[in-house]
């Protein structure tokens, strides 16, 4: 068996951002030597969240807005009590959104369908990130 | 290590459609000869996911109605003003569905609670389609 | 390579309660001997799930009535008329939040960010529940 474990760093502009991570991610796969496995692409904050979907940046737009009528930014939440950073509505999105993703490898390569696209969902950002890729196989 | 990856084919004859896939993973486990390993259960698509829950038909159609008051089909979205197939809701529903699975395996099959079902929650359907297995272990 | 299977025994004195198993999570990635590997956190369950958060318990306070409000316990559900538990919101905030989890293990350790915690959300509990803990790796 073998494993890797690279980190891609981000650091968004804006407090809320969705960036395109499928190259980052596709570059540590090829360099892992590992033929056939699964990939966990995994955010090491709480505030923001890895999912796929089409590669369509219209979408991710929409994909806000709806994050944003569930989790209004106008709610009262408990959390923005004790804590300063006042991003409960950050930490829920990430929790709705799933968090993280597992993916194929398969013949040294993500083994994504023909649109699907890698996001780093980021809603507490201006501030430097993680995302842990973790893969095993052989 | 062994690994194995199968495709189950799918094509729904409504646009939404929920359907038990839980018979076509486990024949995938069976046949792949690994006993201890993970199990991933992953859409090629982005309009649709595979999600687990309980063996009840009427859920799914809760589930249904619970995604259709979150993700309006009457609401407005960018992407429906640049693709044609005008498919918004049907990414935005597999986003919050969570889009794909990991199972375990043990004893070589999956090894899953009493009334676990594995669902393909299709979203934009009519059209083949097809859910990956990926499995590693020994 | 190397595999673990250990279910952790939980019980809520409530119907609804989000529970800290992060310790719990750990005493099975150190008792596995695993040092690089993928930590899968699955609920035998379909009215719960586990998740990752902040560790802040106010924020899981806000969890629930986001999920509250998206899954009005008010609501008319098929499932409701069919099963005498009549526990439909259960599964169905179970299903929006994911179920699962897949955790990176490095080092023998489990690889998470600072502030992150692993919660089990119990929405149908007082009942004895199951939390398997499958590990793969070397």
């Amino acid at each position: 068996m073998k494993s890797t474990r690279e980190l891609i760093h981000l650091e968004t502009s804006e407090k809320e951002e969705i960036v395109n991570i499928t190259r980052e991610v596709m570059k540590v796969v090829s360099g892992s030597g590992i033929g056939e496995g699964l990939a966990l692409v995994y955010p090491m904050h709480t505030s923001s969240a890895v999912y796929v979907s089409d590669s369509d940046t219209s979408l991710t737009e929409d994909l806000r807005d709806v994050l944003a009528a569930l989790v209004p930014e106008e709610g009262r939440y408990r959390h923005n009590e004790t804590d300063h950073k006042r991003n409960a509505t950050s930490h829920l999105k990430a929790a709705l959104c799933g968090h993280h993703v597992v993916l194929p490898v398969t013949e040294g390569r993500l083994d994504l369908g023909t649109y699907q696209t890698i996001y780093y969902a980021e809603f507490d950002g201006t501030r430097p990130k993680e995302v842990l890729v973790k893969i095993i196989g052989e």
